[in-house]
């Protein structure tokens, strides 16, 4: 049975690997990159040094393009699902025409916000290929995020929420904590301006860039900022927690 | 200035302790050990196998006991912060009667449902010692969980919800996905039948234990495996995932 394995690399610290992740990266022959095309160097120089320092025997890069997306679909799920679907069908096409040990390597972690695992049941359900696939947890931006500031996610005995930015604008924010991903468009501008929020860029990153403080006040100070980092560099990856205030 | 490592080290398996965490291990003269007396012998060996692996130069273990705690209090809250401020007077004493650079380590990651970060801020608070002290993040029971059932933890594009028993038997569950931890009395039970459960216990360890299904046809067989499970052992440590019928 041809084994597969998803692998969290954790958060863009080289260094944010698992001993797991490790072990399991010493075994892999073939490892599978989604949509490198549209992948930002610096993301791809953290993945680099990782399997520079840690992959074990002689082992090959099997590039998948990712197929072309709607980026303003009128129907979001099914848009994503097709997409889902079509990629999961280069991947199989992939894994198919390679030998040995394969890996799929995941920012953060597979179970946060991430596809691999759906587009990889998507490839066993379809019944053609046969092989056992193992997860190995990463750490997540949500935490390198509360880690780089040095706080706990949720005040004593509260709940946290995990949710986009899409959400965010739409069903506005809870009474908790709430940590925000996938933000394009700084829905952190829509809450209350004694919301406190803390905020990380390009976490565990050469330019990594942190703020925290009331929303009302530092909140057009991010978007400036965000908007600068964004036009130097060619892209961004941001993430950030909410809190009202008490 | 001294200086001091609070560091995850994951949910249970040694191997999940990350490289960043392992680098600081290696700088650690004294490791503060909150609880012992209380803590679980399998705890204290994946510990152990973490610090015979990993730690560097040699080291010291100087044991912080738990102060007595009321577990059903009128205010929880003010209870809990009484504790804390306890707990972080005997944490700076044991700090202040050592030397070189120190370390806390916490089961998965110091941003959820843990009080070391709060503690070492109480010491900074009170002025009596100065030093800077640096977050490692690490893997979660909630991401370990998510691996070993090889789901994400949420629908597409939709919020996860991360929250304790108590407050699941308080509130109800919400529309999305919830992870339940810290529930020691098993309040999946509360919810619809037809609601999905993902539990695992002692992830990671020797006795991991993995159910999922719907509540209702497999929630009375999960009460009975926990209780026979904790019967056995003495002590258990679980999570779970629930999400509503679609």
């Amino acid at each position: 049975m041809r084994k597969l394995y998803v692998i969290g690399i954790g958060a863009g610290d080289p260094d944010q690997v698992t001993m797991q992740a490790v072990k399991a990266l010493r075994e892999v022959d073939v490892f599978f990159v989604m949509g490198k095309g549209t992948e930002k160097q610096q993301l791809v120089d953290v993945r680099t040094a990782i399997l520079d320092e840690h992959a074990g025997r002689p082992y090959r890069i099997v590039e998948i393009p990712d197929p072309p997306r709607d980026r303003t679909p009128a129907d979001y799920n099914a848009t994503v699902l097709d997409w889902h679907e079509r990629r999961s069908m280069l991947l199989e096409e992939a894994f198919a025409g390679t030998e040995g040990v394969g890996a799929i390597l995941v920012w953060g972690d597979p179970a946060l916000y991430d596809s691999t695992l759906r587009m990889v049941e998507q490839v066993l359900a379809r019944g053609t290929l046969a092989f056992d696939y193992t997860v190995i947890p990463g750490v997540t931006s949500v935490h390198a995020l509360a880690a780089r500031h040095r706080i706990v996610l949720h005040r004593i005995g509260e709940p946290v929420h995990i949710t986009t930015g899409r959400r965010l604008r739409a069903e506005g924010l809870g009474g908790g904590s709430t940590v925000v991903m996938l933000d394009a468009d700084c829905a952190f501008t829509s809450v209350p301006g004694d919301t406190y929020i803390w905020w990380g860029a390009y976490l565990g990153m050469p330019d990594e860039t942190l703020f925290h403080g009331r929303a009302g006040e530092i909140g057009a100070e991010i978007v400036r900022r965000r908007a600068e980092l964004r036009a130097r560099k060619g892209w961004i990856m941001d993430i950030y927690l909410l809190r009202p205030a008490e």
